[in-house]
Order: structure tokens, then sequence, then C-alpha cells
């Protein structure tokens, strides 16, 4: 599929919105998919997770994935932009690990197509984990000799201390990051009783206002698609929604930042919506501080409309709905440190 | 008692340990020891944990309990000193969290009594958690408004938000964060098997050599005392030792900088033996980087004697076996964030 192609995509699903259908609603699977080069096991998510928690893989040795997507909260910062090493900030708001899993591409522009690339990303990035390359990663991990076991679990024995195993068993991890069993998914699946009158009332509002155009689907992403292909959508549509100067929604030109083409201004991979009580702030640049807001920005600068109060709150009231449950974990015991392996500076 | 009277006891003891003497050898109680105005209940540990591994106590929303003094790990950072909001540095290595119950005081220089005491220091401290005063974070706690039915039912319904009650659900937490049941323990418990011949023959050359004459008792930090007594040692004692120059060891002048007197200068805590697998880099200032070299440096310039390269081997062997095992533990669950609770600085 060209990119050309993908970024019409959109527009299509906006045209079929517009006349009455009947939504698709759909519930999350129990289980994410895994590549055919990664099957999961256990012994490789294990693995992942203490990689997931390691601060050991960054320069400073303060900062894991876990810094920035905290599996105990949304599976994010809680930040406008995250702060990486030596209080650092990145330009955007970290996007939640629960259930990246179902995304056909990853990070806000899409610029990695899996998991498994996605986790080398970040430890490179000098802003974040602040890596010089990934391979400085790798040399830390085999200087952790407590690994090496860890490893030949996962990989089976022999020289499997790499970069692609590490971002393997981190992927093998973030594939068990997941929360099927949202009163809405148990709605859906004929519990009418999961959602509130409230509850159901803004889902309707939801449906109704043409959110669904783009938020479709068991994520509520768009629709499912092959991973590395991506579902964008140009935000802001409205550029002259008084939000957009507000919040400058329009700064970052998005995909087009990965593309360097023009029909990629401003475009961005359509985020999920479960779970969005644990990770406010909201937008790529975490300037829309609450939920409601949010909806009243959406809603002007995609669909041209300024919604009634009550079908905000309504529509609120639904996207709560589509929060965790979030899976019980055990904390990762780390092997030790040798003590030359982190400088002072 | 006061601080003079304690500034002899390493020196009585440093004298007592001289002649031939039968080792006390202790194991570590199964249970640490609660004050009486903050017993331990389920519902207060489960907060603690909650409150250990939240960051936005700190000011930047990134540095946390944890952060420094990781119970994944050694209880510390395995950092030669501590890093914190901004990438600010500390002037001292993160003593290790684990077994810090069984302290008589906290910190390097025992400017806390409890561990209540403790746990506010690190938050309004301005290169660790940056918060202008504990009561910013106590306003958080307020916002952040999934936190009230949590301290409910650790302290009862009311106005129960406040730093008091903030530091006493650390502790509570922190009191389950020890490892009795090391080889160690359940050699001197009686099973004589739980020590490799390696290892006896280092417990051996560490009695031997005189280590115990300061690092004795369960916690081989010194004689048990009541909370706030303090077991403090010059470090170093002879300071014409190469390694003094070397190691930079007398130029944090230690319990001094708390109390200004003359007398307790390069006077510090002794410091517990266990994990200390887990806690590399070693010393105040964290820069010896091996267990070998910590217990050379140690014997010359606590003992003014170099061991036989076999007894360092042995008593590294030794120390080990004060190591784990360390508790299972289900990670805490977060209550989410509001969206303006943190800006963008």
């Amino acid at each position: 599929m060209t990119n050309r192609y993908l970024t019409l995509i959109p527009l299509i699903y906006s045209l079929c919105a517009l006349p009455a259908h009947a939504t698709d609603w759909q519930a999350l699977p129990d289980k994410a998919p895994q590549p055919a080069d990664n099957p999961s096991t256990a012994a490789k998510v294990e693995l992942g997770k203490m990689l997931y928690f390691d601060p050991r893989l960054s320069s400073t040795g303060t900062v894991s994935c876990f810094s920035c997507h905290s599996v105990l909260e949304g599976g994010d910062d809680h930040r406008p932009v995250s702060m990486g090493v030596h209080g650092l900030k990145g330009g955007r708001n970290a996007p939640t690990v629960w259930n990246a899993a179902f995304d056909s591409v990853q990070f806000w522009d899409g610029r990695a197509n899996t998991l498994e690339d996605q986790a080398k990303g970040p430890i490179a990035n000098p802003v974040e984990m602040g890596m010089a390359d990934v391979g400085l990663a790798v040399d830390r991990l085999h200087k952790i000799t407590g690994y090496q076991p860890y490893f030949d679990g996962a990989f089976g024995k022999g020289d499997n201390i790499t970069a692609d195993n590490t971002a393997k068993a981190i992927a093998a991890y973030e594939r068990t990051l997941i929360t099927p069993g949202s009163p809405y998914d148990r709605f859906v699946k004929g519990d009418k009783h999961a959602l509130t009158a409230d509850q159901q009332r803004g889902m309707q509002a939801f449906d109704k206002a043409g959110c669904t155009a783009c938020h479709s689907g068991a994520m509520f992403n768009g629709p499912a698609l092959p991973v590395g292909t991506g579902f964008y959508m140009k935000f802001p549509v409205y550029a002259g929604s008084p939000y957009v100067a507000k919040y400058h929604l329009a700064d970052d030109l998005g995909r087009y930042n990965v593309t360097k083409k023009d029909a990629d201004k401003n475009l961005w991979r359509v985020p999920t919506l479960r779970n969005l009580v644990y990770t406010a702030p909201y937008m790529h640049n975490g300037e829309v501080k609450s939920l409601d807001e949010a909806v009243r920005v959406m809603a002007a600068t995609q669909l041209n409309k300024q919604l009634p109060e009550q079908d905000v709150r309504d529509i609120v009231y639904f996207l709560e709905s589509l929060s965790g449950p979030f899976p019980a974990s055990m904390m990762p015991r780390l092997p030790p440190t040798p003590g030359d392996l982190l400088s002072a500076d």
C-alpha cells in the first residue's frame, strides 16, 4: 500500500460515516496478535519485563521504558511532554503502552511499524534514554552478567544478547499489556448492565456526532489494518477553530516529519481512546488538560461542530467505560550491577 | 544519650574487638520493629507502596522514592551518586532501602531518626524530588482524588491526606522491605550446609581481620540500639592510606555537616553489609567500584591492614552470603492524574 493511498482512508471513512449506518461496535480481543518471527513465551515475557523496567539501558542509568510508560498508571507519564535523561524534554505527549500491541504502527507519527522496532527508538534518542546507539545498551547488558541465563531461557543458548533480541523480549512483554474486559467490552459482548444509562447515552452521542468516523474498531483507533500500515488522519482538519491557536495544535507537522511529503503535513496516527481517563493531559502535545475539553476540541477541529454540553458530558461518561481492567503483575527482579557500569556524570 | 557519648561507642567496640572473643553471629529477625505510633496494617502498607512508586510527589513528576531506591534491585540506584529532578546530582551514594527498617538512624549522616522522618527529606530536597516543600506534595495528593479512599482505609476517614500520614504509609511499606533468610541467616540458625566452605572461611577471615568491631549484629551495622541513637564511626581512621586520596574518602565531612561539631568530622553511620552484591558502587561517595576493592579499602583505612588476597577473596565470598532473599511483590496501581497536575517545565 502506498502512503498516498493510505492518506485517503480517513477521508473515505469520514464520508462513509455521514449517512445513517449501523456502527460495528467491537470488543477488544483477549489476546494480542504475535508476529511469526517473535512468538511469545513465558521466559521471553519475563525477560522483557525485566528489560522494560531496567534504567541501565539509559546513559545515566535513570530512565527506563517504564519511566515514561508507567504500567502502574495509564501507560504514560502524566506529563504534557516527556522528560528523559538529564531532564531533557521531548516534543510530544507519551503515547500509552496499554494495548499498543493492537496498533498497526507505533509512535504518534507512525515512524515504527512494530513494537520490536519501536523499542529500539527511545534507547538511542538523545532526549529520551540518551545512549549514543543501541549497541552501547547491548554492551551494558553483556556486562550485567546476571542477564545471560534469562536470554538463554528466552532465545536458546548462544550469542543471544543482541539489540534484536532485547527488542523482541520487550515487545513480547508489551503484548501482555492489554485491557480487554472493560465495561464497554462486556456491554458489546451482551452484558446490557455493564454500561450505565449515562454511558449508553454517551455511546449514542459519540456515534451520532461522527467520532466513529475515525475512532472506530475495537481500539477506537480506526479499522483493523495489517502491521505497518497505519491509519492516519489530518489534525486539525478545521484549522480556523480557535482551539487550534489556543492549544498550538498545528505547530507540529506530525507524519510529515517522517516522510517529508506535503500530503503528510499535520497527519497523525489516530490514537486509541482506551484508558483515556488514565492518560491526561491530551493531544500529541499534551496541551489539553481535561477529557471534556478534549471532546470539545476534537468536535470543533475535526467535525466543525460545537456539541451541546450535555453531549460532551455523556461522551465523557462513555469514554470512561473504555477503562481497564489492568492485569495484576508481579514486580520483576533485576540482576546486580557491576560497579563500573555507570559514571557519576 | 548525648552525641558526645555516642561517638565513643565505636572506639569502645574497637578496643573490645581486639582480644580473642566469641563473635555473636546474629540472624536477621523475620519482622521489622514498628513504632507504637505507626503500627503496620495491610491497608497502610499498600498505600505506602503506591506512594513509594509515585513520581508525582516530585516537582517534575519523574522521580519517586523508587527511582533512587529500586526494590527491583539492591534498594539503591546503581549510580555513584544519585540523580534527581532535571538530572541534578546529589553528593552521596544512595543507601539501600532493603532492611533500612532495622537501622537506628537514617541517611549516611544519621540526620533522620526514623523511616517516617526520612521519607519527607528527599521530597523537599532541591536535587532529589525538588518540591519547594512537602506541603506541595500533599497538595498534589489532594488533587489526585483517587488517593482519598486509600488514605481513608489506612488512617480512617477525616482530614487524613497529610505529610505525616504520607510518611507513615511509606515507612510502613518500607518495614516490609526486609531480607531475612539469606544463606548466612540459615547458617547461624543451624543449617551448617547453608554456607559453602569458601564462605565459612571468609566468615572466619572477616572476624579475624577485625571487621566485626564495627560491622557486628544482625545487620552488620553495629550493635542494636534504640531508634534515633545511631552507631557512628570515623571513616577514614587511617587518613594516610593511599586509598583516601585515590577515592576522595575524606572530602565529605559526614555527620559534621549535620551537627557542626568538630568531634563529628568524618563520622558516618556504619552501613549494613547485607545485599552488598546488589549495591555497587561502594562507600558514601560511590567511588569504589568492586566488592573486593571495598574490602581492601576498609582494611587499610579502618584497620591499617593489608589483607592477603586470599582473605580478600574469602571475605567477598562471605559477604555474598548476606544476600536476599528478596520478597516477591505485586506491582501497585496508582490513581489517575488530573491533566493540570504537572506543567511542561
